[in-house]
């Protein structure tokens, strides 16, 4: 019934276009969202993680493995971090920053972790869809990263949280470029912290 | 050379700049790399993934947590699979296909797996910086990512393996877009598949 | 202040005693713990897992590394299993069972996953300290291991949850060896099942 | 030859003993095993510990649950502690102590930690069935947990690994025991360092 051009190689004209226009869609829609990202907000986040001793981290799903990518990062760059839900960590306390990933907002245990986090006295950044989701409400600073033209085209090319995930992840690498001007780190440096055994 | 001026709220221009130059720089890099990937490898790879019954996952650090997020949209689109070294995996068997993320294609663990699933009959895909790595050597399909232009910018705005890593995530973005035409999956039953509890 | 015994290789006859009254303590306490678990629910609980299409297991910290392991046996044994929170996991539906390992029975996440896992219709099965926590309120069969005798000695010999995550863990062994038999494996047929890569 | 007979509740006699003579075996198995571990090595290895700055463990498996629940009690002593294998680790050092688990002590990954790790000069204290394995020969402490008269009734009531890794889970907690003293810990200092956030 569907039409496909055969190439080469058992190629059809159809799949292959398919996977690039769900990667420009992507991140074409990643860009938009970030441009968008408000500059005061993100100088926020910049100064709290500059100046924290100890940042912990948190998300489900997929958001939780964009947290931890990031944890990898703040660890090269020489801080203590804690990957909330892992076997080892520690007791958050005053002081610490608590970054939370959540595009829905609304995951129970993010919004637990948000409560407990805000009742001690940590400094609260959340990663979220807008400012009136229930992390947002919790948070000392909050980074909306709305999902922008939701439809079909963004159902086929982007499902679920995919654009929220993305666009989450590649901001944290402009945090991370940040950051490394910010505590002096060079790549080298952070080469040396790299797991010996992985 | 730069000049930082002073804005409400303690964010200084450069700051600003400097993260957004960060996220810029990876987004123009991405694409560069994404859009050199082989077509036709990107045909056999999707195509083997379309006829898998059951897919494992594997990579160690940050390509390890790209492998995962992509695992879990997998289990949307109702593959059985399995990310290696979880608790509960299962024995790779002929006809399974295994998927390795490493950009330098010769961390040790991936290495292993690769040859423990060549020596099973398992079809084994790869994405790495080029076809000679280690794991390149053992696979069935490679899906080479170069770096582009290493230099000290990429030093300072995409420190160790960003660039592999997030061209890797929206590569597997991509992925997804074309799996679910192939698999004849909508958002709605991917959806569903969500995990009631996480 | 103390007095001890140095011994050829520096050993200390204080310090061997302790490490042994520590094992001691807690073989004894466990034998004593396990002995008086209700043989009716031990019964119910080795029917639910016989019958059980898919097993779902969740605790929190060591608690969680002891259904874990258990979770392994399980694979090893045939089941479809699933631990909750790790990457890839499943939706809860009717029929299944969900085994859940809390000594206080108050630990937010699972007394959730017990609400979650009731309302869709599974079978709750609890290890917990009593009839009277959070968890075993929401639970269809409860299998209560209470502490014996707090007090000093098993403040010093067996902190905080020891006894309860020593007892669950012993437990399950006695489950996997039931179940062998129940199912009709063997250890050859496990050995088979036991992860390639790993 | 065994007769059930069949109780209220669908309860058999039979099912009820397996389930016990499988937790009675496992239990008198640990206690063989342990008793016959050498103490001057036990003296050793806690002598390290205790004068260790920072922890690393690993294990494959049920054997890296184990490494794990001895990890987060570690943390609750006050120790930094690592998990090889976790999302966050860091570079293992000279003189940091390398705890490893390995029934068969052939395990590729594991003999691959052991092996960096002695090159780094950090002391290896390994836990295994002999002095023989390959783990054993890398190792600074072999602590030896042969298993006990091995046959068909531990083919069916201790399959695998079970016998190696309970007598190990134990073996811990004695080990935690002694640490106390030696660190000056008390269970109300250590139930600070609980986690918050779990």
């Amino acid at each position: 019934m569907e039409q496909a051009t055969v190439r080469p190689g058992g190629m059809t004209m159809k799949g292959e276009i398919r996977l690039r226009r769900g990667v420009d869609h992507v991140l074409g829609q990643v860009k938009d969202i970030l441009d968008d990202v408000d500059d005061e907000r993100l100088e926020e986040a910049l100064s709290a993680l500059e100046h924290a001793q100890r940042v912990f981290l948190y998300g489900a799903g997929r958001s939780g493995l964009v947290a931890r990518a990031f944890a990898i990062r703040l660890m090269h760059l020489g801080y203590q971090t804690f990957v909330i839900g892992e076997t080892i960590t520690a007791p958050v306390a005053k002081g610490d920053v608590v970054l939370l990933i959540s595009g829905s907002g609304e995951t129970y245990p993010v919004v637990m972790t948000a409560e407990i986090a805000k009742n001690i006295g940590a400094t609260v950044v959340s990663i979220t869809h807008n400012q009136k989701t229930g992390i947002a409400a919790l948070s000392d600073i909050v980074l909306a990263l709305p999902a922008k033209r939701p439809g079909p085209e963004q159902e086929q090319l982007a499902p679920l949280g995919t654009l929220f995930e993305s666009a989450t992840w590649i901001l944290l690498d402009g945090f991370v470029a940040d950051l490394m001007v910010r505590t002096g780190q060079t790549e080298v440096a952070m080469r040396k912290r790299h797991a010996t055994l992985e």
